[in-house]
């Protein structure tokens, strides 16, 4: 399940794309093409299928995803990017914020990650665990990185209370996002959407930060 | 959407009912049970599906319920119960605490609602946005009142701050949990999960109470 997998926005991917330039390349882009078409018209994603739409044959398919769940799962993490690390030494609580706030206030959600998207691969990750571990082990939980990170580093600097959990930290400010999308059903252009996360993530983080001795 | 809909488990049914009393009685119970097999069987729930398999009538279903939707958020709320107010003057945090820990630490969710039918509950909120809407006005936006009510009561009394957004705190502290299932696909009866939460809950609480003057 920690399997590599190609086309998936990681890290070393992302670095060798320019901006302007497609983002979909060669095999695997018309492989990934193809599973979003599938998934966007809410259609199972079978191997025939794939083979069909993109032209790519079944072995060459296989040869480069090991199973059809790992297909999806990097379908799904389309247009979606590694956010870049967050420099030391700057103002941590912004540069969080913005990272988290940044993306989401866009617009409905990630550029190139419209919200029908994000609601469809919630309900292909209910319907399917392995598919739901999968993405999560092989694309959220690298996402998470670069914040969980800067927080270890606001520990250490004594910014940030020393006895953080990093991840639960994480767990606490983004599910506020997804608490809005997934249980009150509203998108993120809401200004009220906007004002509540925004509210959360100021107890959060105020819960977060180091108490000034007296 | 905010129509008052019957067997909801809302506060003056389960005022109504005692403890050792079976959950469901008479037709609504049936219909009721009806849909709940269909949405445990990932079936689509129709008008015909309910009428054969409860027994009930198609016009007395819809004498109970105005829509289809408005019958399927009443089923997936069956076994949910509303919880108790919180009783002012106790220690607002562990009262809080157990509220919100207690359900989600039992087991794998509350009793009589087990995680399938949570995974099935998303899905079908994530299918349906017209469902989902009314899930949270006619069902989940009720169950927040008690923990809601006591935070504003807090706020209120001076223990917690005072510019705090109560409804944004209670999208804090459920969000957590939601993530555990939603995102990371795990259950809540991990250590590891459990561990989380709890320590998400002590960071947004540390966020929300009221900084004493020096």
């Amino acid at each position: 399940m920690t399997t590599e997998l190609p086309g998936t926005g990681a890290p070393e991917r992302t670095a060798r794309r320019g901006p302007g330039r497609p983002r979909n390349e060669g095999l695997d882009g018309q492989v990934l093409a193809a599973a979003l078409e599938l998934i966007d018209a809410k259609e199972e994603v079978t191997a025939a299928r794939i083979v069909e739409r993109s032209g790519v044959s079944r072995a060459a398919l296989y040869r480069r995803w090991p199973s059809l769940t790992a297909l999806t799962a990097a379908a799904l993490d389309v247009g979606r990017e590694m956010p870049p690390a967050i420099p030391a030494g700057g103002n941590l609580r912004e540069a969080v914020m913005d990272a988290l706030l940044g993306g989401a206030t866009a617009g409905s959600g990630p550029v190139d990650y419209p919200e029908e998207r994000f609601r469809q691969r919630i309900r292909l990750a209910m319907s399917d665990r392995s598919l739901q571990r999968m993405y999560w082990t092989s694309h959220v939980s690298r996402r998470r990185a670069p914040i969980v990170n800067a927080l270890r580093a606001g520990i250490e600097e004594g910014e940030l209370r020393p006895d953080l959990d990093p991840d639960a930290c994480f767990d606490l400010i983004a599910g506020v996002f997804y608490y809005q999308l997934v249980v009150r059903g509203e998108s993120f252009d809401g200004p009220a959407t906007r004002g509540r996360c925004r509210a959360a993530l100021d107890v959060a983080w105020q819960g977060m930060v180091a108490v000034t001795p007296p």
